[in-house]
């Protein structure tokens, strides 16, 4: 039959732990969809770095490529790096080879879950970082200099092939939410353009791809101002594409608005392949105690029945992520508390969201 | 006799307006200190560059050159821009042409200024991000380069000397801080060298200047992960030093965190000169309105006695500092609030801190 493909990459750390308690609630929810889902567990990160020598084999990078869909735990661990002394994170290596130009980052305020801010209407908070993960800052991975020890460059690139692409995800997303949600979505690109020669660029590229979409509000914001604002009215932002880097501080610091990385789901997205993933690292403070908060996992999971149904495995996956997206909301609002927030551990808290799986 | 000669760079919009103000307070400051204040003030800026083409001109920059010390408001305007789409920033030129590495930016809850977070402990917020501020990402300023259209370049640079310099400036200032607060300080590097050359550089640069200061806590922290415990637990920060695009993202966060731009004052400082200016821009929404708040204007003010004491102005100087923030405490602690809370303007907030220098 038509059975979806997964590969499954728990990685290290609380990585396996969410993976598994993630699997549990996916499988209850596939039968009861009569999703039809194989499975593939497939081993990288950085303990399969230390025993075999290598990070993800090429054998494994393969068979990821061939899946319909990767599901990611997390992977790399202190003391565990590359000679050259950077992150062993296969992870990246996902992103670059497999052109997954889309980090699609979901910040939203998950009813009964603590919030950081103050303000009444941080229980509002519903947007999307999007951002850009193959270049940016990130094009110098592996290829900085360090010149006599006594001076270090890494070059930032922006292309207009990929800002095209990144925009035109953007807008795409936003229409998309703005007929889910019932409210107009504004696509707000997030830059340095004031100062930086290719941000000015990202921005120009960004205003063309712009005009295709005259129905969909569109503006600009700075990285520094955007920084303040995510602080101060989280509520009135919908879609922040932006810079690699950028993306990156800014995703945690919204994590952070809505509960922490526990709840914070990601995927990138790239035109033939996705990859699904919680945001948070592989928790190696907690790890092994059965109390990472599998919802981000969980989320990551609901994301990528989205795409999947988005891309023609049909309307049982759409209806399914939305099921579980829903099963989620209803745990958490009446009353299920993770282990951050003084409540209960991994294995609980994936039963309580299963529960609600009819 | 020995006055102090300081150069006034006003700059655009509330700019003006903010520095009025504070000096309104800082000369009864001066009176009742018997501190020797000589001002000149000097034309740069957005509006300067609209008429004179010339945004900060020669003749101009020798004077601040030549002052003890600079006090800016705020430079910039929307719309009027160099003919490459870049703002008209001369703050950026005096940084790179006085060599002003450290930007000093506290960021501390005043008691009874609104706070974003709910958590209690956000009332015993209290740190200075150090944000390098002369290379780093923004030493590619004027020099990112386009090709064919298609591509667009930054070169981040890191320096040892650099690095050295901006490194002992934070452990001492921890030392400092540690003197005065009475506990000790920890030194934070924020990097990202799990994954760039130039940060793993600026990293083990750090860790060799850390070992002149054993007596110092020292750490470091990735900038993702600093921008998420900024939102969940910036009490437990101390002094951290950053590079410039970073430290220009997490102190507008910090900001947001103790009531926004205008209660965040800031010192650029070199080995040789020093500028004090608000964190925050022109504000052209709300300029020539009176209802800029000028506490951070005032409170780069005191920034300013601070330095001025330290380096030989006479302890008179660092006591009038010491007053300054007391009276701006004492100010807000009594219930004043300011214009972006619902409360009063720029004059009575300045009024109010005079009113609390005897
Ligand atoms: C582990 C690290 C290299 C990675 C990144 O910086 O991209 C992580 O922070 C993320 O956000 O996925
Ligand atoms: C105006 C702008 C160029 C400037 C900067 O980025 O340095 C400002 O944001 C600051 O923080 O001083």
């Amino acid at each position: 039959s038509n059975a979806i493909n997964l590969a499954l990459m728990p990685g290290d750390g609380i990585g396996v732990e969410v993976m598994d308690a993630a699997m549990g609630v996916l499988q209850k929810l596939a039968r009861r969809h009569g999703l039809g889902l194989s499975t593939e567990t497939l081993r990288a990160g950085a303990f399969a770095y230390r025993q075999d020598g290598t990070a993800m084999s090429e054998e494994t990078f393969r068979r990821a490529e061939a899946a319909d869909a990767i599901l990611l735990g997390a992977m790399g661990w202190p003391g565990i790096r590359y000679p050259d002394g950077t992150e062993i994170a296969p992870q990246l290596d996902l992103r670059f080879r497999l052109g997954l130009y889309a980090g699609v980052r979901p910040i939203r305020a998950i009813p009964g879950v603590p919030l950081a801010l103050a303000h009444p209407r941080a229980k509002e908070i519903d947007m999307v970082i999007l951002r850009e993960s193959t270049e940016g800052l990130f094009a110098a991975r592996g290829r900085g200099e360090v010149i006599e020890d006594r001076e270090a460059r890494d070059t930032m690139v922006i292309t207009r092939a990929t800002t095209e692409r990144l925009s035109r995800f953007a807008f795409r997303l936003a229409e998309r939410r703005a007929a889910k949600l019932g409210r107009p979505q504004t696509v707000t690109l997030v830059d340095k353009a004031n100062v930086f020669t290719s941000m000015a660029f990202m921005r120009k590229v960004f205003r063309d791809v712009a005009q295709e979409f005259p129905h969909v509000p569109s503006g600009e914001h700075y990285v520094d101002a955007m920084a303040l604002d995510l602080v101060r009215r989280p509520w009135d932002f919908d879609v922040l594409p932006t810079e690699n880097m950028f993306g990156d501080i800014l995703s945690d610091l919204g994590a952070g608005l809505i509960g922490g990385m526990g709840y914070a789901p990601s995927a990138d997205i790239g035109d033939t392949h996705a990859v699904f993933q919680p945001s948070h690292g592989t928790g190696p403070d907690i790890a092994g105690k059965g109390i990472a908060n599998p919802t981000a996992m969980i989320l990551s999971a609901a994301l990528m029945l989205d795409w999947l149904g988005s891309r023609g495995a049909g309307q049982a996956w759409t209806d399914a992520a939305g099921e579980l997206e829903a099963a989620v909301d209803g745990a958490f609002a009446a009353g299920l508390r993770s282990a951050e927030f003084g409540g209960v551990g991994t294995r609980e808290v994936a039963q309580a969201v299963a529960d609600r799986i009819p």
